[in-house]
C-alpha cells in the first residue's frame, strides 16, 4: 500500500526492499532453534579479560583521545600496527595505505560510493557474499558472475566475463563466504594476470584468512600482486584488500580496515567523512591495546582449534546422516560450508519444515545475484557447540530425506 | 594529474574533492594553535569513572551480547531508554521508532541514501551544517537556501523556497551549527505549518538541545508537530528527529539516534544494513549502562556550567578586543558563535595571518552551499579553557584590526 512516505524514497532504494530471505532469517532467531544460518563467531572465544584490561588502560591513560572526535583515517597507532603486521606478512605498506572502517561492511559501502555509477557492473564469484550485494545494490550496481568450484572462482572463465567491462572484481579467496572454498595459488596468479591485462582492479575481501585449520597458508592476492609492482617505496598495484577484527577479536567492536594505494585511501576518506566522520576512537584504542603486544596471533590459535573441532563434527555428522545425492564442501578454515542437493531440489521449499524441526540454514539462492542456487544452502559451524552441530545436522538430514521420499 | 585510479571514481565523487576549507583546517591542528575551529567537546567533561564502571559491568555481565554481532536497529535496551526519555519529553514513541546510528553523521548519510535522487533539492538554512552538505553531496543533492537571523531560519521566506520543490527541509533549531542561534517558538510553528501545507518533511538535527545555559527550553519541532497528529498509538507526523550522545557523553563512542515514523525507520534499517550492518554493540551497551539510571541529565548540568563560563568569557573577550564594525551572535547554549565582519571583508583573506598568530577559526563561506558568507566566521567556545579563549580572541582581534588598517 502506498503510504505518505513511500513515494518519497529515492529510486535506488527500490533495490533495498526487505527480501524474502531476510524475512525467513527472522525465523532463525526463534528460541530452541539450532541455527546454522548466521555467520557469528563463537562467543566462547571473545578475549574478555584482555578487553577488560584494555578498557581500563585506555580510560586511565588515553581518555582525552579515546572519547574525543578522531581523524577520519583512523587511530594512528592502530593504522601503524596494521601496516607493520601487513609488512611482516609481505605487503609493504605504510600507515597512509590503511583506512580504519566500521566493519568491512562499511568498506564495501564506501567502495560502492566511490566507484559505482548506476548501471556499472561488478564481477563477483557465484555464489558470493550477500552483504556485498546489499551494499552495492544501493548504488545501482549490476553484476557479472563467474562460477566457482572446490578451488574457488574458475579463473579460466574470467576473460569472457571481463569483456563485459566490470568496474572491479570482487573475490573472497580464503574459506569463502558462503562456499567455504579457497582459491588456489595458480588461480590467484591467473586472476592477477588477467585482471591486469584488462586494467580492472581487484577487491580482495579476507575476513577469515587467519582462520586456517590445516594445510599451508596461501599468499593473499594483494601480496602476490604487490610483488609484481616496482619497489618505489609506495604501495601501488591493482588490489584493494579488506581485513577485519570481527573474526579474530570480536564483531561487536565493528572494526575493520582497507589496504589500498594512497590515492584510493584518500578518496575513501572523503567518502567516509560524509558517511560517519570516523570509526569509534574508543573501540579503536581498545583494539590497539589488546593487539599491540602480539596477543592476536596467539589468540587466533585458540579460535582455530575450536572452529576446527566444530567443522570436523559437522563434516562427520553430514557423512553420517545425509542421504546419497547430497554433497558438501570441505573448508580448510573459516566459518562456513556449502551443501549442494540434487538439481531438482530447492532448499527454500523445505526451509519452513526445517524451522519446524528447530534447525535453520541460509537458502543458497541468496548468494546468487542473477538467480540460481536453489539446490544449495550455507551452513555455519562456528557458532554452535559440537553437540548441537551433531543434533542439528541429524534434524536437517531428516527434513531432507523427507524431500527425497 | 590523471592517475590510474582517478578515472575510475564514480561521477558523484567529483563533488567530494578535498575542499580548500579542509586543507586550511589541517593547519588548525598545528602545535600551539588556539583553535576555535573544531566542534570538539571539552575533554574535561568526559565522565571517565562512569565509563570505567560501565565497561567492567558490560564485559562481566553482557559480553556475549556486547562483543557479538547485533541487530541493525540497535541494542534494544538503548532503543527503549531513548524511547522512554523522548516520551517523557513529550514525543510519544516506542522503541520501533528509534534507530541507533554511528554518530549523527551516519544518520545524515542514510537520509541521503534513502531520499536523494541525483539532482534532488534539499532546503537548508543559510548558513548550515557543513557535514550535512558533505553527506548529501555524495548523492548528488542540490540546495535551496533560506536566510537566517538572530531568531534562526527566516520562516517568512519558506513559501517562496518551498515552491522550488525540495525533498525535505533540514533545520538545526537549537544553538545552530554554525550560527549559535535558536529558532523561536513562533517560527517553529510556522515552519511546521508551511511544511505541512507543501507536504514536505522536516529533518530536525538537535545535537545541542540539552546544552542550554539560560532561558526556557523551547519544544522541539518534532514534539510540536507530533502534538498535531492523531493519537493512534503510533508516532506519525512530518518530522525526522536526530539526537546524539556526542555532546552529552562523548563523541568517541560514535553513538546517535534517529526518531521517525516506523516506515521511515524500516527503510533506514535496510540502508544501514548495507552501510555498516550495525553500530558497535559494545559502545551501545556501555552507553546504556552509563545512562540507564538517569546519570546523563545530571551530567548535562556540569557540561552546561562549564560551557556557559566559556561562552561568557568569549563574549566578554569579543566585547573587549574586537574593533567597531565586527558583530557576533549571543548563543543561549551549544558550542558555537558566529562573527560577522563588515561586508567588504573576507575571513578567508586573513586565515593564514591568524594561523601565524597561532589562532584558528572556520571561514564562514564553508557553511554557504550556494556561495557567500565570506565576511563571517564560526568560533567554537567549548574546547578551550577560559584563559586560552581570552588570549585567542585578543590575537584574532589583532589580526582583524590589521585588516581595517
Amino acid at each position: 500500500m502506498q503510504t505518505p512516505w513511500e513515494h518519497r524514497f529515492a529510486q535506488r532504494t527500490q533495490r533495498m526492499q526487505s527480501s524474502a530471505i531476510r524475512e525467513l532469517l527472522k525465523l532463525t532467531a526463534l528460541p530452541d532453534i539450532i541455527s546454522f544460518a548466521g555467520g557469528l563467531p563463537a562467543p566462547e572465544v571473545f578475549p574478555v579479560e584482555q578487553f577488560k584490561e584494555a578498557c581500563n588502560k585506555v580510560l586511565c591513560e588515553h581518555c582525552d583521545i579515546a572519547l574525543q572526535y578522531g581523524t577520519t583515517e583512523g587511530y594512528q597507532p592502530l593504522r601503524e600496527m596494521i601496516a607493520q603486521h601487513s609488512t611482516r606478512m609481505g605487503i609493504k605498506i605504510k600507515a597512509e595505505n590503511v583506512l580504519i572502517t566500521s566493519g568491512s561492511q562499511q568498506a564495501l559501502d564506501l567502495l560502492g560510493k566511490i566507484f559505482i555509477n548506476p548501471g556499472d557492473r561488478i564481477l563477483v564469484e557465484q555464489p558470493t557474499y550477500l552483504g556485498a550485494l546489499q551494499a552495492w545494490n544501493a548504488y545501482g550496481a549490476e553484476y557479472i558472475t563467474v562460477p566457482s568450484d572446490e578451488d574457488g572462482m574458475i579463473t579460466s572463465e574470467l576473460n569472457h566475463a571481463l569483456r563485459m567491462g566490470p568496474k572491479f572484481i570482487y573475490v573472497l579467496p580464503n574459506f569463502q563466504n558462503p562456499s567455504g572454498t579457497t582459491l588456489t595459488l595458480e588461480r590467484r596468479e591467473e586472476l592477477i594476470e588477467i585482471a591486469g591485462n584488462f586494467g580492472v582492479p581487484i577487491v580482495e575481501d579476507d575476513p577469515y584468512g587467519q582462520l586456517r585449520f590445516e594445510g599451508d597458508h596461501i599468499p593473499s592476492v594483494a601480496l602476490l600482486d604487490s610483488c609484481q609492482q616496482p619497489d618505489n617505496g609506495h604501495y601501488t598495484g591493482n588490489v584493494i584488500y579488506l581485513g577485519t577484527f570481527s573474526k579474530i577479536l570480536a564483531p561487536g567492536l565493528r572494526l575493520a580496515w582497507v589496504i589500498a594505494p594512497s590515492e584510493v585511501i584518500n578518496k575513501l576518506v572523503q567518502a567516509k567523512q560524509g558517511a560517519d566522520l570516523h570509526t569509534s576512537t574508543f573501540t579503536q584504542a581498545v583494539a590497539y591495546e589488546v593487539g599491540k603486544s602480539g596477543f592476536i596471533s596467539e589468540h587466533v590459535k585458540t579460535i582455530q582449534s575450536i572452529y576446527k573441532e566444530r567443522r570436523d563434527v559437522m563434516l562427520r555428522s553430514l557423512e553420517k546422516h545425509m542421504p546419497d545425492g547430497v554433497q558438501w564442501t570441505h573448508p580448510a578454515g573459516g566459518l562456513f560450508l556449502w551443501v549442494t542437493l540434487p538439481e531438482t531440489m530447492s532448499s527454500l521449499s523445505f526451509f519452513e519444515a526445517a524451522i519446524q524441526e528447530k534447525v535453520a540454514f541460509v537458502p543458497g539462492n541468496a548468494f546468487f545475484p542473477l538467480g540460481g542456487g536453489e539446490n544449495s544452502m550455507r551452513l555455519n559451524f562456528s557458532n554452535s557447540c559440537p553437540e548441537k552441530i551433531e543434533d542439528g545436522i541429524a534434524r536437517l538430514a531428516l527434513v531432507i530425506k523427507k524431500q527425497f521420499a
